[in-house]
């Protein structure tokens, strides 16, 4: 399959989740987890009491929403949750009463810059009601009586997420994280999930694994929280690196956000792909964090996790309102995120700390790497290999010494496999 | 009493120590300690009698001067010692007779690049007589006899200083020096002892204090020497970090100049005060010291002591000078010295390694610290908070993490409080 | 002997060393060191026959030539080994037949872009023969049978080397190498040996040495791993810091190339002597290496090894060719190469960590050693000699102490003799 077809693919995967419901628990999370596994059946859906405690927080009670919608003085229905499942607050409670436009407006929220973006608005843990909408529709509110209607539900019941374990050789694990929480948005919402799960396709179709990989669909922040307390001593003994993957479907900006600590495995094979693959990639800091890595990074965490993105959550202006939708990303988009995370995927799976076996520079010549006839501009391709064994001192790894020698690592890897198998390299060190 | 009072009463201090004629030893250091006596009485004066060994120095003979001047041939008074006090080299031996103009000049000092000023000269480790004199002064002098007076004493005696100790709970010590050996000069005297004896002031005022407080007023070498030779391992043992005072009273620059090892606690807060406050600042190397660091950041002494000034010493055209006069100081210039020094030690008494004591991130929205409703702007005002959590891992102090996270580290002294008394944050080291 | 002498007598000897035809073996070596061993006797002939396994490489056959030409389609001699040793690809086998031109083409070598040069061109691994001319003679070569003759041959024999151990006071050594391989060529071969005879000479002339010397003169490449595999553990146990000497003998730039790991004392020390003496030098990395710190630098030899050049092999038009001759090198080319390495030697030698005597800074005015009269210019000669003293914590070498008081090492020299015969300075360690 061409890295074009994947990106259709991804397209058509985002098309069919988009208008699901979603929020950071019910049947919205559900269905959707339930159209992932249609791709990658070995997932386990796990299913956390309201209730339970996770560290510092409480799983709140289960949010459903069969519909909502205000009529307006006339009777005319003005604002409809069919039409957009961005128009009900997150966790709204229920409501069926008439209220004033005075009383109303105080459960409205639009956007005035933005006027033809409905927001996206949640309340996962005050308990509200309100409806959101654009500036234009609520400017042509008139004087009256409104009659307004959540037919939602707010009870015991279970916070869900998947979780997909792909082994390898070793049992250390490379982790990948997205958020499957947010109702029809499409940049920060469905590239996440959609691109993790053709990247779970991808992994689960190799005949070789070095790692084992561990990946997760859960809601955001209630989500990680939930399952680190479930699993922290596991995931941080076997986690070798990690990406939250979110926001990778536009067709603009390539984005690194690091881990807290800034130099980890997973950041350093970030910063090496995106260098070398997308040059004009943007850097932020991790004070400019909003997602995932809060927690995964958090102290006592401290996981190896960073961020590769398209275009960052918070800094395109369809950002959290009706606008991201599925326009904004695009079949080009998400392939080329997708790439840049499986090249990472393939970085260090091919990553290791090697040394030579011999002393000195090998003689090449008599293995037949090396030109016998020496020439005033000979040996210019043979560099790159002399370059990689003189690095080879059992100190770097292959992420580092592609740094030294100004070179990407993939182009190492074939000079690797043949110098190991002239026994002139060998392997220090197959994992991390 | 407000800033500008401070400044006001700073101001006034120097006017009365200015006369004094102050030297290396001598009742002028004593008149000196006296008046600053008047405003922190907790003070001890100590004296070191002539001849005790300190380190490789040798406690000089005190020096005591009445009267001094120079008659010309006509029998008029041309130098006046009670002019100025700067009319004699500091250590003069005493002298009375009648020399010829071409002799005279052999003992006299003036500075041609600066007509009007008489320069500060002292010579007490050899013994000669000497006046200075502006240049205006000497380009009058006519051939002839001249009458040279200098009624001055070197004789046993004692080097005098004085030490505050303002104890704290910690037994931990921030450590301030300020010397008194300068005659009338303002800037380049008055202005640290004047300062200093401010601060000692607001420090006794606290209720609380972490840490305790040393504090000297100190002849400049032989003074920081001599202060050393008697405290050496107790000041080791207990300084976390230390200021020399000089040079702090005048309006223009802010200066910096670093302890030896440059990254000390008191590099740190210097450094992080000035960038906030006065982002201006000047900073010097250490290769441009001149004041007691020389001896406190010595080879084997090694105290984390660094200088905040106004304009440094050497780097002003009247310094060293009878212009360096009481027009050149100001109480702004004062206060705002006294400001950024006062700055730096609440900071270090605020100043803490601090954990979280859940992992992942708290709940603070059940705690009220948190907007319950998230917006596409909510949370800017809550970043910083969450960036202070984010760093809080025990490893890093209080002034790290505000440099992390751009902030002054007093916008995070309320939210600390707040954060501890709602068991998220807890210290994890009191003092250093 | 001025360094104006030294460099005329350099340029002899280059002279007398450039007709004799050099290759990795043979009769070329012998005569080169036979040549050397006039200037210091003392160098040991080693011979290392042909087979003996150094490394993951075999000492070749030795290759001897005697004559070669070739004779055009009317029986003129066109190509002259006797003219210029350059012609005769290196380790030719020997042949003695008539060969069309076309097949002729196949075992030419010139370069199109340098139409008067002839290329240096060698063969050491693969068996060939080959004549190398200039573009301007190929051109000229008519349709029609050739007679070539090589009178070489490729026999069991051993590889020549030279080395020199010039004893000091310390076992530890610090290590020359240069190379004697090439024919005809001066910068990129004879500046090197004879420099670095030239050195020999002025260590043999030293009266004191701290260190002792080890200078190899061998072949490039095979003679550097030769030489390792029989004395790498001594030479790894004893070196200091080392220099590859090559290039070193033309009037342009000044160049330094590192060891890989960068900042040994060899490092430090041709970077701080290049900096004062030639500001403008130029700075490679070590991925633009290409001599035999291949070797002195590979993984598990790791030796301290750095180059100081003039202008560095493969940066200059005439390197490889027949324009590397005696008008690209002069004596006051070679004058400066020297005195650049005489210098490096001579700071490793005065190189040493110290510390202070005694507390606080010492009294240096009864020493003699302080201007005893403070004035406003005072100081600023002494200055040097505080700094020094401020930073001889027993932590930092001479070198790190130069470089951090941003003076030369050598205007330290006096001072340290001074300060230790005064008892202030004491040496903590004399050598490394």
């Amino acid at each position: 399959m061409t890295l074009n077809d994947v990106g259709q693919e991804m397209y058509n995967l985002c098309h069919s989740l988009f208008p699901i419901c979603r929020s950071i628990t019910g049947d919205g999370v559900r269905q959707t987890l339930k159209n992932i596994k249609e791709h990658i059946p070995e997932i386990i859906i796990h299913e956390v009491p309201t209730g339970t405690r996770v560290f510092d927080w409480v799983v709140p009670r289960e949010w459903n929403i069969r519909d909502a919608y205000i009529l307006d003085p006339d009777g005319q229905k003005i604002i409809d949750f069919t039409e957009s499942n961005l128009h009900v607050v997150g966790y709204s409670v229920p409501v069926n009463k008439t209220v004033s436009l005075k009383e109303l407006q105080n459960h409205l929220y639009s956007i005035p810059d933005q006027p033809d973006a409905i927001p996206y608005i949640t309340s996962y843990y005050a308990e509200r009601w309100g409806f959101c909408l654009s500036e234009i529709q609520r400017r042509l509110l008139k004087p009256g009586d409104y009659h307004v209607v959540i037919d939602s539900t707010l009870t015991d019941g279970s916070l869900t997420y998947g979780e997909l374990l792909i082994p390898g050789e070793s049992s250390k694990e490379v982790f990948l994280s997205t958020y499957i929480c947010h109702p029809s948005m499409a940049n920060n919402e469905l590239s996440g999930p959609v691109v993790t799960t053709y990247l779970s396709k991808w992994l689960l179709s190799l005949m070789n694994r070095k790692y084992s990989y561990r990946i997760v669909f859960i809601p955001e922040t209630i989500g990680s929280i939930t399952y680190l307390s479930r699993n922290l001593d596991h995931i941080k003994q076997k986690t070798i690196a990690g990406f939250n993957v979110t926001c990778i479907g536009d067709n603009k900006a390539y984005s690194y956000l690091p881990s807290r600590e800034g130099s980890t495995l997973a950041d350093r094979v970030a910063l090496h792909v995106l260098k070398y693959l997308h040059p004009d990639f943007v850097q932020y800091s991790y004070l400019e964090r909003g997602s995932d890595e809060r927690q995964y990074c958090s102290p006592g965490v401290d996981l190896p996790v960073a961020s590769v993105m398209r275009t960052k959550y918070g800094r395109y202006p369809e950002y959290h309102t009706s606008l991201d939708d599925l326009s904004l990303v695009s079949p080009e988009g998400l392939a080329g995120g997708y790439e840049v995370l499986r090249t990472c995927l393939e970085c260090i799976e091919r990553n290791e700390i090697l040394e030579t076996t011999l002393l000195c520079e090998p003689q090449l010549g008599r293995r037949g790497l090396y030109p016998t006839l020496s020439t005033k501009d000979g040996g210019k391709q043979v560099r790159n290999m002399m370059n990689l064994i003189a690095f080879c001192d059992g100190m770097n790894d292959l992420i580092q010494i592609a740094e030294k020698i100004n070179v990407p690592i993939w182009d190492l890897f074939d000079i690797v496999e043949r110098l190991k198998q002239e026994g002139v390299l060998k392997t220090v060190s197959p994992d991390f």
